[in-house]
């Protein structure tokens, strides 16, 4: 088994190093390989998806994935910059069923700005489609507005699209993730207004019909944006496109105050995979050793259930971060009165102790 | 001056019976004209904007709207569901400017799912731009998938798009608005992902080197999402496109937990307006007189202070508003133990009596 390791930018290396150590730990054989991506990519080789990681991402049987994107870089021109580098890896590895947990671990209930009645135990499942949508649709660009009231005026221009096979494809893995949980999937849509999202509902409701034992929902974009911070604990799977995902996902990993924690999947049609931690590069505390490894480690986590055919390791590094948790252990980003404050390299001595 | 009331559907007609009250109040001559629209306006006259309907609008000098939708209307085709009249007013009256004002009044502070701490104070003005973006771009349709590994399969398809006199009048709009409050503007883009996005943030940074004292920043979608919930009292103004806004405003209206209180402006290039609560139609509720009639009637004040040029006669609605929170009158979505809860025509009452 070859895993590509791609650290990346900011605070990508520094918990990327953690996640590799408790890889390392396991007393598995996975070859490993490095590769330079995003900024790291760009500063190397000029393209923050150089030809030789794209490479090894394609041969590897799955992709573990710091964080890319640096100040430093924020004038490229698009093509250029280091977000870039995932939007190309899901479109040339073909991820398109992205899982994201936003899970909100006990110990770290404080660390949410709602309520605790609201939040504890809040435990989502969100599945984005990552490969189709506004993201990649063409044609897009900037032309000449061809009519109305501001024709004959520059104008900025996306096509959305969704084929029926692209959303058949994500109903299956949200009906069938949501059979090993709750049994109720969400699709959010917006059905109301846009063709592509009444379309997706058609598809998602005729999938539906294989899947009689799970509970299925349709509801608006902008309902479940309000129904999260209402009462999220009403959801169990949600599923949606790639830019209502984007905003959702966000917004549910926001709610557990600690995205430090979350991991996230992003998996092609034969469950080869890309694994990130949900937060960013934060280039602004790189360096200093203290961001929080765990969602990264959890990432390998979720690597090794998903995409290596381990999941009683992954159950073990899962184990490890709870005993970390309860034994009061905590990063800067989650760190409370009364807990210990540790850093980076400390909370991954603590995972690998604790395995 | 001239007023067209469009109570609608559900809880509609009730709470506007309560504004019109209140505006009766006043003392002021207003003409006032009612019609049906939503699902009204298709029992009525077979379609959710009757002709009649969109005339009188038309000739008004502003529009005073309940709310649409009930689920009897559920099983029309698209084209004439309730919805569809919002759409059409916004779209036949030229309404780009949507201004939403995410406010929690101290009062009702205990009925936010989130800390008091996180959102007590919490004034936010979201201005979302109404009569563009994917709401309305063409072509748009389900068509044969033209390329890419699912050509030939049936695929949903919408136009994304924004041409630059649109981006700059919303702009301004956001400027002026943030002149008058806090002087800070967030633009809310995805400018990493869309053209069309990219070109909005170009356009929104070129209109802000004529207002130099107010403060512009830029910010991903994703991240604002994800910023409401974290700490959303650093925003003051934030200006974004139709689609965005349509999920941003909702999500930031129910972190005040008291969506019943919301009011909403939704203007054209000459401040005519439609006004409109926040809310929807609760067609659950309709009928039992529980309904919170206040954010109709602070949509009653924003009109008068935006299109009636009556800013006294907002201030003393405004006012009187407040002052029965103060007394402790709730209706049910804000009741909380230690208040007095009031139904829909006695909070009505109520705030007559506070004028
Ligand atoms: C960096 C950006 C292109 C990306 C996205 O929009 O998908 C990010 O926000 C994410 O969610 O992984
Ligand atoms: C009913 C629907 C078409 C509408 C929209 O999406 O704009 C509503 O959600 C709103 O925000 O006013």
């Amino acid at each position: 088994m070859k895993i590509a390791i791609l650290p990346g930018d900011g605070i990508g290396p520094e918990i990327m190093e953690q996640a590799v150590r408790v890889l390392d730990a396991l007393g598995e054989s996975f070859e490993t390989e490095r590769a330079e991506v995003g900024g790291a990519g760009y500063a190397a080789h000029g393209h923050p998806l150089p030809e030789a990681t794209l490479k090894l991402a394609k041969e590897a049987d799955a992709v573990l994935f710091g964080a890319v994107g640096d100040y430093k870089y924020d004038t490229l021109e698009r093509a250029l910059r280091p977000e870039q580098a995932i939007l190309g890896l899901r479109r040339e590895l073909g991820l398109f069923a992205n899982l994201r947990p936003a899970i909100l671990y006990p110990e770290l209930a404080g660390a949410s700005t709602l309520k605790p009645e609201v939040v504890s135990g809040l435990d989502i499942l969100i599945i984005r489609e990552l490969t189709g949508d506004i993201y990649f649709g063409k044609p897009r660009g900037v032309r000449e507005c061809p009519d109305g009231p501001f024709k004959g005026q520059r104008e900025g221009f996306d096509t959305m699209r969704y084929a029926e096979g692209e959303i058949r494809r994500i109903a299956h893995v949200a009906f069938q993730a949501a059979q090993k949980r709750g049994r109720r999937v969400t699709s959010v849509d917006k059905a109301n207004v846009l063709e592509t999202f009444q379309f997706w509902r058609d598809i998602v409701t005729d999938v539906h019909q294989e899947y009689p034992d799970v509970e299925l929902e349709h509801m608006y974009v902008d309902n479940a944006a309000m129904q999260l911070v209402r009462a999220p604990k009403k959801f169990d799977v949600i599923v949606t496109g790639n830019m209502f995902g984007d905003i959702l996902s966000d917004a549910a990993a926001m709610l557990t105050g600690s995205i430090g924690m979350l991991p996230s999947a992003s998996l092609d049609a034969n469950n080869k995979g890309l694994y990130e931690p949900s937060h960013g590069s934060a280039p602004d505390i790189a360096g200093q050793g203290i961001a929080n490894p765990l969602a990264t480690i959890l990432s390998a986590a979720m690597m090794l259930r998903f995409s290596l055919g381990k999941p009683e390791q992954a159950d073990r590094i899962e184990s490890a971060v709870k005993s970390v948790l309860q034994q009061g252990l905590r990063t800067a980003d989650i760190f409370e009165d009364g807990t210990q404050r540790v850093s980076t390299s400390q909370m991954g001595d603590a995972v690998v102790r604790a395995l």
